[in-house]
């Protein structure tokens, strides 16, 4: 088994570590990591709790899963101790997303040493409603501090 | 009472409405408005729901409360019928946050006929731990289409 098959991530993915609890929150479930091709898809469930006043699912909440889409294809790729920070998602929403099911996909665009750039999209109904663009730092765990200076 | 006074908005605010099921999920409560300047204060708590594998809030959930506030902002300006839609969200994460309370503010960059701009950050122990930009689309309720075409 590789190094990067013993981080949290593949832990996680094979049953040995629990997910996340904003995983739980958002209804997520991985359907496919292709580490090699840098994709990741996953489901998601918009509850009731993320409707904003027009009975949408909220933008920010398909941030969310935006920001868990282009976390975790980047995870997929840390050797144990490794972990990533989201230092910048921009979302572009398309339409809008009723509650329920969503369909994410991610792809890893560039695996630097210290930056990793990702892209997801939602879709619901065959449609894109939400897509993100992610820059992320790979932060060693030696080097766990925070993101940037005070 | 003016116009925008009689907006969903505005009814929430003085208990006339009921807030939306998102921003109970939040733990938002908006502790100032000043529709003059276009500004608006709201605080926030982060669940132990919000967590990502590190303990700290996962950053989407810092987008959707970011997301709540720029809306607001927005929202404060709307006349019976309108209804706001954001078009994007950039993110950007200066710090981890913990889990617990969160206080935010945002601004009315521009308010045109059409479309909106907004800022807004994310505070917490005094100091910045996101910011965001929106831009928004004003929708009348004669008009009330998908932000996109299909």
């Amino acid at each position: 088994m590789s190094d990067v098959q013993q981080g949290w991530f593949w832990k996680m993915h094979r049953g040995e570590a629990p997910q996340p609890p904003v995983a739980h929150l958002l209804g997520q479930t991985i359907t496919r990591v292709d580490p090699v091709a840098g994709e990741l898809d996953a489901d998601y469930v918009a509850a009731p709790a993320f409707a904003n006043p027009a009975g949408h699912v909220q933008g920010g909440m398909l941030g969310a899963m935006l920001d868990a889409l282009t976390a975790s294809v980047v995870d997929a790729t840390l050797r144990p101790g490794e972990r990533v920070a989201s230092l910048n998602l921009n979302i572009a929403f398309l339409r809008p997303a009723g509650l329920g099911a969503l369909q994410g996909k991610a792809r890893l665009a560039r695996r630097g040493r210290n930056v990793a750039n990702a892209e997801a999209q939602l879709l619901q109904g065959g449609k894109v409603v939400a897509t993100a663009t992610a820059v992320c730092m790979l932060v060693a765990a030696s080097n766990a501090a925070p993101a940037a200076p005070p």
